[in-house]
């Protein structure tokens, strides 16, 4: 029984406001010597007084034991069970970078990456190339790659390596393998499709890539291509159709605006810093939206840069800024995660995050910190992360009754 | 996976007594000047020193974030989850008052109101009539109005301003919308069938109420009526079917004792006050029954009229009489509620409900006083109200072992 939908039932149009402040990956492990995780070790004053006066918890956000990438992470919090809920990577970043995806589009991540004289991957990121060689190859290879089929192809930079590819015309499907072989010594696999509907699609796919070898052949160190993430572009029933929700994201990184955008949500221009995404909230802050989704990214990015002292940093900035939230005085104020990613492991862990819920009829417990240990304690509990919205919602007295 | 079934097939004939102690809506949120729940506040010594010997715990009876009516959350306390089981308003009204409801009747809550001459609704309750008058009017309709099919209609008094209305005959359906449209100033809606099946029933639907507002158009204030929680009646499977339990309904409202025979419970003559049903549980206690449900409804009225010292006065009657329910010494003793009514809300909530469960194999935690906060600490933790049932069955002995 998927307790969302029947929040979906419950759900009607009155009510409050939301605001989501998601920490990136902010849920630690204690460091040996500092004796604490970063919640722990970081000096929160504001933090801590929200969660004085608020019922706090862990979220536990896709299952016990599974490491959730950012997307999965975000769609829990957002009340989409990432475990019936799947997406791509490749619709993801496409989303992200505001290509105007259609239903029945293929997309898939791309890398440009370099191969060696055996056609062996020997740099899956080609050194971390720059954004404005990544235009110029992308450049190239449109003008270059024509694909023989009713229809059409983009091929757009991302950031650095990271470009999507996006196909469009009838017929097409998108389980196919990834080419990176996420390792390197070894040379790009086949995009292999995992069903009939898909072979047509990998004959594209195929020629595309050797097209573009030939196109690059001269280029060092980005002389090919890396795909993931096939998948086939069917839109999400939005936060608006679920739950009567207007939602606006105010974050950097494609992901992000990507995972906002599929869900319906209003995507601001990117921030661009701290303090600007805190001010960005402030002047969005009205009638035209009740659900308010603000990302911070480098908490997560030091965690998997395993610098402790970076990512506790990073909290205190954050810290610093939430009286631009509480002034705000939104009807429910939820500080929370999409996943851990310890200083001290250097990457996305299954590990609960903390979660906090500040709101009128917030059943208000004895937790004084904001931080992984503390919220154990708390009136939420462990829970699952989709949860999380059901919670919100209530709060926000979104929701009707259940029964007579 | 439900695990209600598991419990079915390990329940045995042999075992000991389960009394449920219900005090409806009891749960509630700190009130700002008193510095505490209505649970903390009240002065609970026969409470406080149950929980002492008991396992205690937190009760979400629907799900997170959702608000339980009364029937829901009784349905849960049994070991009916109500997402899966579900029943009209008009079932247990007419349930309520005793009618002998057949399989295959459809029944609807009834409350006479007033239109004006528009026709717009101005009064939903008809100033909440006598039930005298209820009974007069019920009986002049039940003369005067005819319907044309091969079946018959009843049309009964429940109290006041309520009456249940139930159609039986061949090929009716109780997919129909409510005509209440929850509002004044517009007029009553038509009572749509959603579905085919409904059609016939919704035209003897809309012949009643023409006839009923010509029987009435001299009658004020109660000139109409308004209809809802059409639905078709499908017995339940019993408590004796499904667990083996013999059980006892000692509760005034019509809901509860609805809800009680629903689920094939005999249901005492109301007792009319509170000291009169901790007596009549005395006096029915014994070998006839294994599951006794004492209900308390002036917890949630009193909640729901915002008034928190007279809810603090309710949950203090009780604890007065609890000696003699300990008296008793049942084999499981279980305190708890079918869901929030926080005073300072005055309507039901989504915040879980403290339990406990006294028995000879409770694990007995450190919970020291029966309350919402107290209870987060105990040893049953934080868990969906269907598994009370299953709880009390187990500390019971009434349950096989599952498996060799």
């Amino acid at each position: 029984m998927d307790i969302t939908t029947v929040w979906e039932e419950l759900a009607w149009e009155r009510g409050g406001k939301i605001i989501y402040i998601i920490l990136d990956g902010v849920g630690g492990l204690p460091h040996p010597e500092k004796g604490g995780t970063e919640l722990q070790i970081a000096h929160t004053p504001n933090l801590d007084q929200i969660a004085q006066q608020s019922s706090c918890g862990l979220l536990e956000i896709v299952g016990p034991g599974i490491t959730p990438g950012s997307g999965p992470g975000h769609l829990s919090l957002f009340g989409y069970d990432p475990l019936s809920w799947d997406v791509g990577r490749g619709i993801l970043s496409a989303l992200g970078i505001e290509f105007d995806l259609q239903p029945g589009d293929i997309a898939a991540r791309v890398n440009f990456a370099t191969l060696d004289e055996q056609g062996n991957v020997s740099d899956r990121r080609a050194g971390r190339i720059e954004t404005d060689l990544n235009r110029r190859l992308c450049k190239k290879i449109n003008e270059k790659v024509t694909l023989d089929f009713e229809g059409e192809y983009f091929f757009e930079t991302v950031s650095e390596h990271r470009a999507v590819f996006v196909l469009r015309g009838k017929e097409l499907d998108g389980q196919l393998e990834d080419t990176d072989p996420q390792a390197t010594g070894i040379p790009p696999k086949d995009p292999k499709p995992s069903s009939e509907e898909s072979e047509a699609t990998a004959e594209l796919v195929r020629s595309f890539i050797n097209q573009v070898n030939q196109v690059l052949a001269d280029e060092n160190p980005a002389n090919s291509i890396l795909m993931r993430g096939f998948d086939r572009y069917v839109p999400f029933p939005s936060l608006n159709d679920r739950f009567e929700l207007n939602g606006v994201c105010i974050a950097d990184y494609p992901m992000y605006r990507g995972v906002s955008r599929l869900v319906g949500m209003e995507v601001l221009p990117r921030p661009g810093g701290m303090k600007q995404r805190f001010q960005a909230l402030e002047s969005c802050y009205g009638d035209d939206y009740n659900f308010y989704f603000l990302h911070v990214k480098h908490s997560d990015s030091r965690g998997e840069d395993e610098d402790f002292e970076a990512k506790v940093k990073v909290i205190e900035e954050v810290d610093q800024l939430m009286p631009t939230v509480t002034q705000l005085n939104p009807d429910v104020l939820v500080v929370s995660a999409d996943h851990s990613t310890p200083a001290i492991m250097g990457r996305h862990s299954w590990h609960p995050v903390p979660v906090m819920i500040q709101a009128k009829t917030a059943r208000i417990d004895d937790v004084a910190t904001f931080d992984e240990y503390a919220c154990l304690r708390g009136a939420l509990g462990t829970r699952p992360g989709v949860h999380l919205i059901g919670l919100a919602l209530a709060h926000a007295q979104r929701l009707r009754k259940f029964g007579a």
